[in-house]
């Protein structure tokens, strides 16, 4: 099943279930009244709502239109979103640029960072900020929502809490990056609101795409309406999803309505850097990367960050070309 | 007035008002069920609880024995928990054990990690560790609970957002911290679930002792039944809360249920390093910073950090020896 959070004024939003194209919703307000309240009681609440799905599919309940510009990010305020950078490949590439050497433990043991969670973005809203030198990017992920997890939970048993898939825009500061992490004590600053694809859905619904813990598709990346990235999710993903959550459950348990992110999507792409679409490469999930070859190969990186006024977008669509979670399309905007 | 959240079996807790010798309480859940729910609609709801402590204080409505035991941390789960270093001297105290410079911007720009806030302790839990080699330990701090914070607020317009007051014990894992912090995306599996004291409580309710965004009290921290630190909670404090939560919220906005800490309360004490309670000093609040002086002094660290069994105790006491916020006392126990 696919779920939305509609906005209603509200700070958590109206939960409604939406139809596998994404063209029609219902209120599922009634089962649950948000996204978190249902993952708080998924055992309970979740075959309602898969029953409501069917309903829904079969026209047998009262039906809006879905409008993705109406969605809150599927969980507006979360309790924890663990994002980590399993796609070494983009590690490795950012650390070439500088002629640091990457420490051969992080092909074995997950980067992670504690990301801010009281105020994602709306997945159509824009990125507000206040200064364009702080060098603005888009990181474009995939992420889970798990239940609760044990602390110490396997990589094999982590799999089992994944609830729902989603993708996300973990906006990222590249001029305060720096600085930030030369104080030791990791991003703050740096990593400011993220934004969440409209839709969230149950791995089943990925049906195929979804296995080892990874998602096997191309995330689709679109700068200023040009494509951008089409970098596939299921290559050179060094941790699947459950090493990523069993790294976050070492030492803690992880409560229900936990985001874990997958970092970057990246594709070496045979040994070499990551080559642009129009050099016959999978392009980029994020403006670094590609400022990062540039510098590799031309001494210094010509494309800028985000300037205001540009647009990102960030989709996935399954084999028959329809979108899977809807579409994160946001404006950079002049925060006043 | 005073707040708690009472176990009821709920993940949030049931909101109580609890009177100032923190002996009773009274239910506040019809005016909001939970703590988080009071702030999220604070400018309406806070004038209710307010006359409902009035009422309270006058014996006007029912109450219960308040036990400091039924009371989960104040916001069992959070939608953010950003912790500073203020204490600075602390910064450079564990930087000279292992001979490394503290830089000058330390003084001027404040340290600050986003720490994980969905499951936190209650406060008379037990702290619940796999393995005593991690290096367990306590670090006694002060914190604030804030409302709705605009981006780039200034430091003096911020104070006005501290809604709360209360203590925090943020569990540290010091073996497994300098392994993370040399990966550079900060501490993730070094920081399990820290605990807060029973009782959250407005700023009015500390008088002369909450002023310049610091509380100018000691914090009392004991050991083992020992006392181990009375560190000047006004002293040291590079960074006050309005600096703090400023540094939090200069890329974006921070939501109601924010929760800022100043980081482990540390006092110099006339220039050097920080003096035992035995020595006439005010001791410390986490274990790491008393193996500092260890070094410092003797070439070795040789008191342990905390071990299966061992009981840390947290608590500020106004100037008539009561306990302001009740007491975080924990025994680390082998999760099994």
């Amino acid at each position: 099943m696919k779920l939305a959070s509609l906005k209603d004024g509200s700070r958590d939003g109206k939960l409604v279930v939406v139809n596998e194209r994404l063209t029609y919703c219902t209120d599922a307000s009634h089962i649950a009244p948000t996204l978190q309240a249902a993952l708080d009681d998924w055992d309970h609440v979740a075959p309602k709502l898969q029953v409501l799905a069917e309903s829904l599919s079969h026209d047998a309940v009262p039906t809006l239109r879905f409008h993705e510009h109406d969605a809150l990010s599927p969980l507006p305020r979360a309790y924890q979103w663990a994002d980590g950078s399993a796609y070494v490949n983009h590690v490795e590439l950012v650390r070439k640029a500088r002629r640091a050497k990457m420490p051969e433990s992080f092909w074995t043991d997950p980067l992670m960072y504690q990301g801010g969670s009281d105020t994602f973005i709306a997945p159509r809203d824009p990125i507000k900020m206040r200064d364009e030198a702080y060098g603005i990017d888009m990181e474009g992920e995939i992420a889970v929502i798990t239940g609760d997890v044990p602390m110490g939970v396997s990589a094999e048993e982590a799999l089992s809490h994944v609830k729902l898939v989603l993708l996300v825009n973990d906006v990222s500061l590249r001029g305060l990056i720096p600085g930030e992490l030369g104080k030791g004590f990791g991003f703050f600053q740096s990593k400011p609101s993220s934004a969440f694809s409209p839709v969230a859905v149950t791995p089943d619904e990925l049906g195929e795409a979804w296995r080892n813990g990874k998602l096997h598709l191309p995330l689709h990346v679109d700068l200023n309406g040009q494509p951008f990235g089409r970098a596939e999710g299921g290559v050179d993903m060094t941790f699947d999803f459950g090493q990523l959550i069993a790294h976050a459950a070492k030492t803690r348990t992880l409560s229900a309505g936990t985001i874990i992110g997958s970092g970057t999507v990246s594709n070496k792409m045979g040994g070499g850097p990551g080559k642009s679409l129009a050099d016959g490469g999978a392009g980029y999930s994020c403006i670094a990367e590609l400022r990062v070859i540039e510098t590799i190969e031309n001494g210094e990186a010509t494309t800028p960050f985000l300037k205001f006024g540009d647009t990102i977008r960030i989709e996935m669509l399954d084999g028959e070309g329809h979108s899977i979670f809807g579409a994160i399309e946001q404006t950079v905007q002049q925060a006043l």
